[in-house]
């Protein structure tokens, strides 16, 4: 290759990692086609297919034929919808002009965090984490501030933590409630909390809410409604359809940002992706609706059987798992027991089990090396096969 | 509001312009609220549907109910189908490993653009251009080197320009061929010859190629064809199924990288996008069969006859478009005869004619007040309309 790719990339490539479950994705796959079962508890996607009324909504969409580019914000209508669920289902008053729709989350991540930060800002937020969020800050060359955080805070920044580790260069605090990999929430008061801390320094919140709806003892919740008055003004709320709405391939999402951040969006969407799938969009609008609802709650249900299930039956293996999740789809365990190097335990589980979990370091540099996640995305009866595996491996 | 927007958004959000025809469709909006018949010759999108065959296979694919993420580089199918395509349409050997599939073309210049550029990188292009992909560098922080071109060379970079402009910073050329907005071809000759010197350079040339197959008097070309051995290591496609394929809203594109940068590619897409709409990947697979290939040729035709009536109709009334545009949708037209001031001048046509163009100043700073773009985007009978209107007016 006569290019040398390191001169050749920009300088953010060597910061932006690859999810290093790929890899073990890839073996994985050349066991499959070798004939092994797999399991895969790595898969941070939910198994059921898209609920049906919204597949029919699809059909109809596309049968139509207009699919033209829709505004950059998204449909009207479908903005909306959403500021409707938000009143129905959370009491809140959000204008619909506020709630813009995007390319998955992550497109509202690229706008929002491309709107705010440059060179010299940095932002903060919970290590172990959804490991895109650091890279979209890497990605704008901001700096990232990971705290690391441990089951004393449920895994969750607190104010405390927050006004602790605060910066001058500090222009964003990023939560996820229910987080990815630990499924926790940050409770009411501490999200209030730190809400009035983050408006104190004039600074910003962004909440990553693509989990809600995804929990299991107690009423889902948004961020919003632990926010009063000016504070809104600093708080932005991320979404998608992909986990509780199941619409993972259609690629949508949608963020809640204040008034004054809705011009930078506005324009950096026209720029960046033009506007979110047309189809995708007259799809959702449905995604609301009680019909859909009820399949969503049914499985919501599911869900929860399946974390009844395994949280025990891991812990009773030796896995560490100090807070009960309640919430996302995930168990972030401790396999100190066994290893002090999880990414070798993950390749070894997948060689020796056919189990395929994702090693600790996809989610940050707190301790990784203690720690696997696995994702209860697959039907009970694969959980049950995959404990009687792990059972006979570790002992 | 509480919040200073200059002190709050990044640095860049201060170059990254708004498309000004956004100004224009709002007050047309307006005006078509208030009853008045608007002539929209300011779209940048096909007014045709998806064609039938695309659609069908869009809702059988959505029937399957199985709408998961797909891999982040794409359906495995749909990468061996497009490298087919090359083959068969082009006689060119693409290694499907080597098409990327992305949201939309967009999606293919930030994995590019990000992967290459950063502060202290720029980019060379023609002005006038499309404005976002300008934005696409701003975005990185990388700076732009805007090449005022005339109709001594087309309105395109010539491989004489490129050596005259070049600066140690200077990384990738970027190319349109069919451009936007004028509709110019980069000839073959002038092709190998650029590209002969950004690899002597050791340098990138992309070619934005999203009017492919939109070409009226020859055949529709790659810039691959125009490239040998190890400069093909500099060259990059960015393709799209938004306008020859006329899926605007789908959000679906493509870009053949070099082998040195999928990796790059792979790990920016897993962070900023995770993967393309799975149904626009599926529908897209049936893009090439001659059934909608058929189609597609029929409406090219079409757009043929439409530009052979509005070019003419518009030199008639003094609009001044030296070269007649050998592709895209697009007429370029110097307005100089009537104004100095094409942004007024697009304000009053909208107003008085209901005629809605583009302002030269969304493509750049080259005489833009003296441009503005028609779009023969709409059928014939409405282009005879506002030519009608605009000879009043003129008159």
């Amino acid at each position: 290759m006569p290019i040398n790719n390191k001169r050749t990339l920009a300088k953010r490539m060597e910061t932006i990692q690859p999810f290093h479950v790929m890899s073990l994705l890839g073996k994985a796959k050349a066991l499959e086609q070798q004939g092994r079962d797999i399991i895969h508890l790595e898969v941070g996607e939910p198994d059921f297919n898209t609920p049906q009324p919204i597949i029919d909504a699809g059909v109809e969409a596309l049968k139509r034929g207009n699919i033209h580019y829709t505004p950059s914000l998204g449909l009207m209508s479908l903005r909306q919808t959403i500021a409707d669920f938000y009143q129905t289902r959370y009491d809140l008053d959000v204008p619909a002009s506020r709630v813009v729709i995007t390319p998955g989350a992550s497109g509202a991540l690229l706008l929002i965090i491309g709107a705010l930060i440059g060179s010299g800002d940095s932002v903060m937020l919970a290590d172990p984490g959804y490991p895109c969020n650091q890279n979209f800050v890497r990605f704008v060359d901001g700096d990232i501030q990971a705290v690391a955080v441990d089951e004393s805070t449920s895994y969750q920044l607190t104010a405390e933590l927050i006004e602790q580790n605060w910066q001058q260069s500090t222009k964003i605090v990023m939560l996820a409630s229910p987080a990815n990999p630990t499924g926790t929430i940050v409770p009411k008061d501490e999200m209030k909390k730190i809400i009035q801390l983050v408006k104190d320094k004039q600074a910003y919140l962004i909440v990553d809410e693509i989990y809600q709806g995804l929990v299991y003892d107690m009423e889902s919740s948004c961020a919003l409604s632990a926010s009063e008055g000016a504070a809104a003004d600093h708080v932005i709320i991320i979404n998608s359809f992909s986990k509780y709405f199941q619409m993972t391939g259609w690629r949508l999402g949608w963020c809640i940002v204040p008034e004054h951040l809705l011009e930078a969006c506005d324009h950096l969407a026209q720029n960046l992706f033009l506007a979110s799938p047309t189809t995708a969009q007259e799809a959702a609008m449905v995604a609301f609706l009680p019909e859909t609802i009820e399949i969503l709650e049914h499985r919501r249900q599911i869900f929860k059987q399946r974390r009844d299930y395994l949280y025990p039956q891991l812990s009773a293996l030796g896995f560490k798992i100090p807070i009960k999740p309640q919430g996302a789809f995930y168990l972030y365990c401790d396999c100190s027991t066994f290893t002090d190097d999880s990414m070798t335990l993950a390749h070894e589980l997948l060689e020796t089990t056919g189990v395929a979990v994702t090693p600790g370091i996809d989610f940050g540099q707190n301790h990784p090396e203690h720690y696997v996640r696995f994702a209860y995305t697959r039907d009970i009866k694969y959980l049950q096969q995959a404990v009687q595996r792990l059972q006979n491996f570790l002992s």
